[in-house]
Order: structure tokens, then sequence, then C-alpha cells
């Protein structure tokens, strides 16, 4: 960035540290949402249900693409998104059903 | 989940909705992460600026490693979670950079 203005290189540092506070949200809200789906994943392994679900998985993507709408993100990253979270929780899933046997 | 007793889907629903309150979080997170990285975009296309900087994105994995072992997220899943936003991000850079031209 040598050949910014010093006015440029504030105002985009200024922004890199909105987007690390923003990275710190991300993350422990993942964390927490993981947690959430932990409990879930041991309940599931508990009573030998599968640990997929397509309807849930069905509602999840119709609630997530009203909230990107909402809040002006791009539905199809948000569904790139979910679709990595969700392929993460069953994996989760599927490995507490594996050791539950 | 018609196998379940009463009080099994009462504590399943009880972790959904926490899911589905976090989902809002990362999404309205994410939107705001974005508007954050469009100002950047815009500065760099400003200033014909490259719309990767590699040196910033090694000190975002470094931070995102530490947060996410503070926070208990697996460290794997926050490494493809960031891939996946930086190569949004990157995208979005490129475009705005061919607009400018």
């Amino acid at each position: 960035m040598d050949v910014l203005s010093q006015n440029t290189k504030e105002i985009i540092n200024k922004h890199r540290n909105s987007i690390d506070r923003l990275d710190a949200i991300l993350v422990y809200a993942l964390a927490e949402r993981f947690k959430q789906t932990e409990s879930i994943g041991k309940l599931k392994a508990d009573n030998k249900l599968l640990p997929t679900d397509s309807k849930r998985e069905e509602k999840q993507f119709q609630r997530l693409q009203a909230l990107s709408c909402e809040a002006g993100l791009d539905d199809k990253f948000a569904k790139k998104f979910l679709d990595l979270v969700i392929s993460e929780v069953i994996t989760r899933h599927k490995k507490l059903q594996n050791e539950s046997q």
C-alpha cells in the first residue's frame, strides 16, 4: 500500500478493523452453532435417528434466503455458506453415531 | 421425529431455535463484512491496487486460528470458512476493478 495517500490507508485500515471485529463475531457464533448441533447430534445418535433431516434443511435454506434478502447478503453466497456448515454438521453427526455404536 | 419422546423433541427444538437465532447473527455479520470489503474494493479499484493482498490474508488466517482456538471452533473448519469468504471477496474486488476500467 506504499503508493496510497495517508488518508486512503487510514480509511482502508478502519474498514479492516471492522472486518476483524466482525470475524470475531462470526467465529464465536459459529462455535456456538456447532455446540448446539453437537447436542442435537448426541440426541440423534442416542435415539438412532438419521444424521440428516431434509425437511429441516429445506426450512433452513428458505429462512436463510429471507434473512439474506433482509440483510442485503447475496443469496448464492448464503447458500454456499449454509452448504459448508450443514455438510460439516452432518460429518460430525455421523461421527457421533459411529462412536455410539 | 415421531419415535421420540415429547421431552427429547422439545430439547431438539430448543437447540434448533438457538441455531436459527445464531444463523440470523451470522447472516447479518456476513452482510456487514461484505459491505466493509466492498468499500475496500472500491478504494482498491480507484487506486489501481491488486484485488488480493497475501500479507493481509496471512494475518487474517493467523488471527482466525487464534480466535477459533479461544472459541473452541475447529480450525480446519475455520480455514474452509475463511477461504470461502475471501474467494468471494476477491471475485467481487475483481468485478469492481473491471467496472472501473
